[in-house]
């Protein structure tokens, strides 16, 4: 698949200009790998960054604004950004109320974190980081904090963002956010490879007409490898895997997501959401609130991850709070009637 | 590409019955084609309808919602709707005060809209059928009624939900519906094409590598059919042509909609609006806001379109008035700070 860049040199840097012209109201660029909101709120909130690899878009450039993360920090495609990156980040969030730095569990998110987190000690900056994981394929139950982090994450966005946004202090906005990643699970499908944006080459090998339900990071066949199954076979096999998992039971509330991974179409999302649907209809679960679309993705693949979130009360409340990202927006209750 | 699907019956109901289960706050099927508002604005409201093809999802049906329309009804994959069926969503979205049926200029499109006026009249109802044409590559200027409609009818989904939510009259409506699409623009770049969901087969013949620039209805070169360029020399021919057309000139603000066809990721379409940015700052054109992303899809076609609609005091006010629907989402002003 051909892209439409301008050479190998600065996409990020680019392609970040592009999103603060986009949005200027919302975002700015603070240097070549880093953009933060474009109106801080006043000192005492606490602060919420990350830093990865871009390749994921929206994620999670797209989700800086009010109510989510107040800097966003971009390496390379597909390398996370440097400690050093990072550090630009986490002193763009401080509203010296102290700074949560979230990292996907991935080896290089949690050395440049770490790296990060240890600069910004040294600069006398309070920071938290904590590391999120959520893919039940990558690490068997019982081992969760070796689990891969995945599209899961945007929920300890949401939840710590709006906590963050209320004016919670960092202990609760650290806990709440700890509390949305130990209740959440998701389980990631592929169909075809996306193309790297530098190298024109598919970014993994999948044989055509096949599909892979929770593919291992060390090449497992997962839950499932095998011919394309149809949309309620596959959602089937990723909600019973997941929803055993927890496990999730009747009587409990859920948030889920269902994240397209790029070149999967709302269409396809929307039939496998009601089988989602049906499923936890029959099994006595609620669901809380659906949100069905691209949010990290992995250039054009085909594919999709469904994450669930158990929610009480309190991760409701902050499930539902108003949101601005320029690609993520919850607008507020009084606005639905 | 392989699609997950469950066969090729009912798969718009079910697309649509899965809408519906994610978002129950926002939207409800009200038969197998068309869905409407979950809670409708009392007696009084001008209503809103489309009718057209599925398979361009999140268009129409997630557009559907406070400020924006109040029914949608959608045919087969990439068939329109019928007259009958248009007749239920005009049905649904009429609270007693007239109902703007928007027809995008496609044949099957303005036959059966044509057709659900003349039904809906003779059942009393007082509907104003509107035609959106916008693509400029596919009549000459002078002859814009001959134009197609593609994704520049957001601007007047947008326009007119607003009007209609404010509570304005239903000839005002169309006034600002009409002036919308008199002031809008927009032009399509094709990579490689998308994948019919049910025939297995690509949508449109271009040979790999190859890119075009405004292909035409009718097979015709346009302004560029020829090796993929880059981001900027791509947007360069893009803005190019639709700022000549109506044409925009220095002290003009626009709204911008970058469209992406369904394979082109963020990335891309990021590092292409920093380079329309910087044309229309060099003109002398003001950016008065922009929005991004997958809108008005054709599966996962690779490419985008741009559309720009010139922008007074009053379409400024609608466009940022808030709207909530599914996979369209405007948040007060109040909420970005």
């Amino acid at each position: 698949m051909p892209k439409l860049i301008n050479g190998p040199e600065r996409v990020v840097e680019q392609e970040l200009e592009g999103l603060a012209l986009a949005y200027p109201d919302l975002v700015k660029q603070i240097s070549g790998h880093a953009i933060a909101r474009s109106h801080p709120k006043p000192a005492g909130k606490v602060g919420i960054c990350i830093g990865h690899g871009a390749g994921h878009e929206p994620s999670m450039c797209g989700f800086v604004g009010p109510g989510l993360l107040d800097a966003d920090v971009m390496g390379e495609i597909f390398a996370c950004a440097t400690g050093a990156q990072i550090l630009e980040g986490i002193g763009a969030a401080d509203r010296g109320a102290g700074v949560v730095l979230l990292i996907s569990n991935h080896e290089g998110d949690v050395l440049n974190g770490k790296m990060a987190t240890k600069m910004a000690r040294l600069r006398g900056l309070n920071v938290r980081p904590v590391v999120l994981y959520d893919d039940t394929s990558t690490a068997p139950k019982g081992s969760e904090p070796e689990r891969r982090g995945i599209a899961g994450l945007v929920f300890q966005v949401k939840v710590g963002g709006a906590a963050a946004e209320a004016g919670w202090p960092l202990d609760e906005v650290v806990r709440v956010i700890e509390k949305s990643r130990d209740w959440t699970r998701s389980l990631a499908v592929a169909v075809a490879p996306g193309t790297h944006p530098l190298t024109g080459r598919p970014m993994f090998e999948l044989p055509p007409g096949q599909m892979s339900v929770g593919m291992g990071v060390h090449g497992e066949r997962g839950v499932y490898q095998g011919p394309l199954l149809s949309a309620d076979e596959t959602m089937d096999r990723v909600a019973g895997a997941i929803l055993a998992d927890l496990p999730f039971a009747a009587g409990d509330e859920v948030v889920a997501f269902l994240n397209g991974s790029g070149a999967t179409s709302l269409l396809e999302l929307h039939l496998l959401f009601r089988r989602l649907a049906h499923t936890l209809r029959d099994r006595g679960i609620r669901l809380h609130r659906a949100v069905i679309g691209e949010y990290i993705t992995s250039q054009e693949t085909a594919g999709f991850s469904l994450s669930l979130c158990k929610v009480d009360e309190e991760l409701k409340a902050l499930w539902d709070a108003p949101a601005n990202g320029p690609y993520f927006k919850i607008a507020g209750s009084a606005s639905n009637a």
